[in-house]
């Protein structure tokens, strides 16, 4: 028995999406699955009694953030990151592998790991497999996350075939210098980039491994929707239905709901968090910027239709003016909102599939929300551009 | 009948201090009162929730500051500042008068009113009693301060004099510009620098003209805290017994005891936000900065005596963490804690009043805190500096 499993509850006749339940030593949360991101141990703005207040079941933590500062050692003497940031539900961290490659500077990639400068002093650190699993393990979080290279894009094939490659090697180096088995988790992560056949051999080499859970990796990275739609069709059939899949860096209502159709459980990213402190907000009728003049009297709230404290409590009007003030309550309020949209989004695509009537819920929210009819549908040939 | 009023409940026979209760039209609160300042329609980092969570019963906002930002007519149109910022509890607005001469540019006082730049923009604005009133009936206040001229210290007599005798003639001006004594209570201030004759003189001026209250202002803004001290004591007994008494800008913890033993009913300060927005929180033993490297590893609370909801779920080290990462949720729980140390700090002079041992609550809590047991004591000559 793992730390971590899965069980299936029902699949959506319409669609195949999967509705379930991820069970972890912190508690259960339903799946599909939105995770708020608290890259240094707190989602931004947000005190982990509002996270509860948005019905967050599961966050994540950045381990590269977390490592450079406070800490990976301070936070396992403050007893793990669960307690260290009071925060006593599930806990997804990533391996370090993405922040390496996108925020530190100077990074040398070699197969035994990454050298890079931190972001913030430029001091010099060296992270593997095996240092990202000591880290994870200091931290404590239910669910790790196998180090892997995330390929840009766009990426030639013979860069994602070796990636994808040493990928499945860190994988296996991961697995095995992980210590804490019964209470925490390893997931692997499916690369590959946008090539299908790399995917599917990514997928066979890494469910070969049998992990508790996958991840796809490197989508949502810059290329269009219709792509990612069209790979995770080609991966996620290949993954164990036992299991829980995650897709990450995924966080607009629509490839939440395209992800989820394609057999997604678990998504994260900080989209709903930086939008919102921008002064950005999510409606039932697409997005508004709540801090552009137009609002100033508009005294109801960011979304008549939203159950949140935010729209319950304040206006349109009120959040311009705080934001036009630069006073602190404005993000936080945006951000609120913005999360618990996304988590009762996550309410609805669940009961769609318990309906077995998602397709019908994505056609309606889609027109809606005024996005394009086309962009993301499972997609015949003739759909793609 | 006036809109405000105070019910006298019990004198502390150690000290004379006054335990009582303010009547508003948004509800009633204990005195003695500390108020959190929501100089733009927010008491900084906090929401309306939260400010009910530290038991703050009445907050102040700032018409200086929502004149000019986001302009009183538009909070009128908003259903006045209650419900613009959502906060169903008393409010108090100071009359824009001290803002107007410590943050505007280029002002010029004449008889009729004071000509301003904004501190914003540079826009010229002008406020006069009658102004000062009108902005405060559309923000709908349910205690209104009169405009007064608060005279920096030191200040020579002559000055302090005529200061006092314009702000009677405003204070004159304001009593009959006021349009809504049935649901909003204007206060008078009392001026007269540190002169005790003057402050006689304006206490006199200012009864006669039956305010539902009185403020004492012009104290805190540099003089030592033993002329205070000496200036209040000269100054409340002249004050009517039936009607609130509030000394404007007071905040730190010893303040707030002697001004109590002096019989002032409420105070307001932007210190417990300010100081803590900058990581310096209150505890039983004496202020901490919070955001110092020592205590990075401290994983106890702020204030193991404080019953708030930062001290029973956060510690020293991770409040620590959050202030070196820039993550706002720290300067929101430094707020959140230095509000509740205050607010439980007033809960426990009320009780220490109703137990008629005010002085000896003074004394633990002075010699706890580390705070000279001479200052502020209730002075002989011999304590005179």
């Amino acid at each position: 028995m793992t730390a971590v499993t899965y069980e299936l509850i029902h699949v959506c006749k319409q669609t195949g999406a999967r509705l379930g339940r991820v069970h972890t030593p912190h508690g259960s949360f339903d799946t599909p699955a939105f995770m708020p991101v608290g890259t240094q141990a707190s989602v931004k703005g947000m005190s982990p009694d509002e996270l509860k207040e948005v019905k967050a079941g599961i966050i994540l933590g950045n381990t590269y953030h977390l490592y450079l500062r406070p800490g990976h050692e301070l936070i396992k003497r403050a007893g793990g990151l669960h307690r260290f940031m009071n925060w006593d539900r599930p806990i997804l961290t990533d391996s370090g592998g993405f922040q390496v490659f996108s925020l530190a500077k100077l990074r040398d990639i070699q197969e035994e790991g990454v050298t890079f400068q931190s972001h913030i002093d430029g001091s010099k650190h060296f992270i593997s497999p095996e240092k990202s699993m000591e880290i994870q393990n200091a931290l404590g979080s239910d669910i790790m996350m196998a180090f892997d290279e995330c390929a840009p894009y766009p990426c030639d094939y013979d860069y994602a075939k070796k990636s994808m490659e040493m990928t499945t090697r860190w994988a296996i180096r991961c697995k095995q210098a992980h210590k804490n088995v019964e209470k925490q988790s390893l997931f692997g992560i499916v690369q590959g980039s946008t090539y299908a056949d790399l995917r599917q051999e990514s997928a066979k080499q890494l469910t070969e491994l049998d992990f508790p859970g996958y991840a796809i990796g490197g989508l949502s990275v810059g290329e269009p929707g219709y792509i990612m739609n069209d790979i995770l069709e080609k991966t996620t059939p290949l993954l164990p239905t036992h299991k829980p899949r995650y897709l990450m860096g995924v966080g607009s209502p629509d490839y939440l709901i395209d992800g989820s159709i394609r057999g997604v459980d678990m998504f994260d990213c900080v989209l709903p968090t930086r939008i919102g402190r921008n002064g950005t907000v999510f409606t039932s009728k697409g997005r508004i910027i709540v801090r552009d003049a137009k609002y100033a009297e508009d005294f109801s709230p960011i979304d008549t239709e939203c159950d949140c404290y935010v729209c319950r409590n304040f206006t349109r009007g009120y959040i311009r003016h705080l934001f036009k003030s630069k006073e602190t309550l404005g993000l936080r309020l945006a951000t609120w909102h913005n999360l618990r949209f996304l988590l009762k989004l996550m309410e609805d695509i669940r009961k769609a599939i318990r309906n077995d009537r998602l397709m019908d819920f994505r056609n309606d929210f889609f027109r809606k929300y005024g996005y394009e009819m086309t962009t993301g549908v499972p997609l015949s040939e003739e759909d793609k551009p």
